[in-house]
Order: structure tokens, then sequence, then C-alpha cells
């Protein structure tokens, strides 16, 4: 019997939630892709970088942006390991990504079908297509690990 | 008869949205301030910078917490001339801002007394004390000026 094999956009978003958590930070990664090519990555660094903003998807978003020299990333998919907050779920209606993919649910922090859930406001002027659960048992166990050897 | 005169801060938040009109930015102008010191500041600037998550509060907090070298801005105030987005809001909890005042709301991008309500929510981490409506119309004047040029 074989395993599932995850898509290749969730497994590097998973390494790189992985070193997140070598380097202290909470193990959160992303990936924007556009057209089967990476064009940019990032894992959750706050603490190292003393800003409060460099959650993995905006660094991932803001990297994409600067690459395509678009502040528009219409046409890109971005993967990552935890359902994003409302600080980056407002960063994603605002760089008009296309489609999210996300491992695991964040009731705590999440506001996609947590919380805010920034996409459901009326408001909203952009909804991206959102597919959530690959690789979420992967991406909990990493945050699960994380915290417990903090505590 | 005098006309009230609005807090420093507010008035430099103006000034700064002011700029950003003037290069073709959304006029939205923000200032992090500490014990009366003004300790970052920024205007709109995603077109500029093919950044879309260079929303005026975002830049002020990132360079707020440069400068401190703490990704936590917890005795910190942030003055910005129009309610923050969902994004902003939430930036502003990772932040652990301790004050927010602003001018004008917004009824279509807004999310602290419009939209999703980002410091309402339950799961909310931190909630800023918050103060609206001085300088509000200035805010707006400047907002509706630069939309209509642009018609």
């Amino acid at each position: 019997m074989s395993a599932w094999t995850l898509p290749q956009p969730m497994n590097r978003a998973l390494a790189l939630a992985e070193e997140a958590a070598a380097l202290g930070e909470v193990p959160v990664g992303a990936v924007v892709v556009r057209g089967g090519e990476v064009i940019a990555e990032a894992h959750n660094a706050p603490r190292e970088t003393h800003d409060p903003t460099a959650h993995a998807e905006i660094l991932a978003i803001r990297r994409a942006a600067q690459a395509l020299g678009d502040e528009r990333l219409t046409d890109c998919e971005l993967w990552v390991t935890l359902e994003p907050c409302a600080m980056c779920a407002g960063a994603i209606v605002h760089a008009r990504i296309g489609k999210l993919y996300y491992a695991a649910s964040d009731p705590k922090g999440g506001a996609v079908e947590n919380g805010a859930r920034v996409f459901e406001q009326p408001q909203c002027l952009h909804r991206p297509e959102v597919y959530s659960g690959m690789g979420e048992g992967r991406a909990a166990d990493l945050l699960r690990g994380f915290f417990k050897e903090r505590r």
C-alpha cells in the first residue's frame, strides 16, 4: 500500500514550515505558484525579522508581486500549511490570488472558515477559490510538536 | 472663531495621505507614536512598490517594529486617516498596538466598525482601544477628490 502523494507545492510549503520550526518560528510555510511554476516561497519569520506582519503568506505574496512586477497575482495560486488569519486573508484579497490551498484549519487564529471569515463578507472585493485539508495531518503535527516543546 | 486643532499625529497622517495622492496612490497616511514621539510613518504605496500589502498601516507598523527591534508595539498608538481593512486590522492585532485612532470610516473596505469587524471576533487575541472620527472630513475629502479625478 502506498500513501497518497501530496501535490508538490504543499510538500514544499510543509518543508518550509519545518525550516521555520528549526529557527524557533511558528511552523507555517507558503508557496506562490503560477502555471505550475514556483514564483515565490516563504516561511513564518516575525521573530527573526522583528516584523509582526511577517507571516509566511504575506512574505510569499510580497515576493511574488516583486518577482512579477505587479501588485495583482490574479492567475496565481497560494499554497499554505495553515488556514490564513485575517491579516493574510486580507492580503490574499488585495493581491487577487486566484486559488488558495491550505492544509490545516485554525479555529483559534484562522479567518477563512473560522472567525472573521473574510472572504464571506458582503463587502469582500475578491474571493479566491478555496481548497483545504490536503496535508492537514502533517501541518497540524508540526504545529503541535512546536508548541509542545515550548511549554 | 477658530477651528478645533487636530492632534499633531493625525495632522501628520493627513499630510502623508496628501503625499500619497500626489504619487497616484490612494490617499491614506499612518503614524506610529510612543510616549508622544513619532516612531514611524508611512503612506499607502502598493502601486509604487508593486506590493499589495503596502498599505500605510502595514508599512508604519513594520517600520516601527524595526525601529524598536521588537515585533510587539504594545505601548504604541497608531494614527491613520482611514478605517483599517481586514489585513491592517489583523496586523494591528499581531503587533499588539495599544491604541488605534482613525479619521474616516470605510463602509466598503473597513474591518473595524464595518465588514469583518476583526476586533469583535471572539477569537481575537488583542483588542486595541479604538477612537475614530477626528479629521474625518479632511480624510474623506482627500479620498473623494482622488477618486473623482480618476473617473
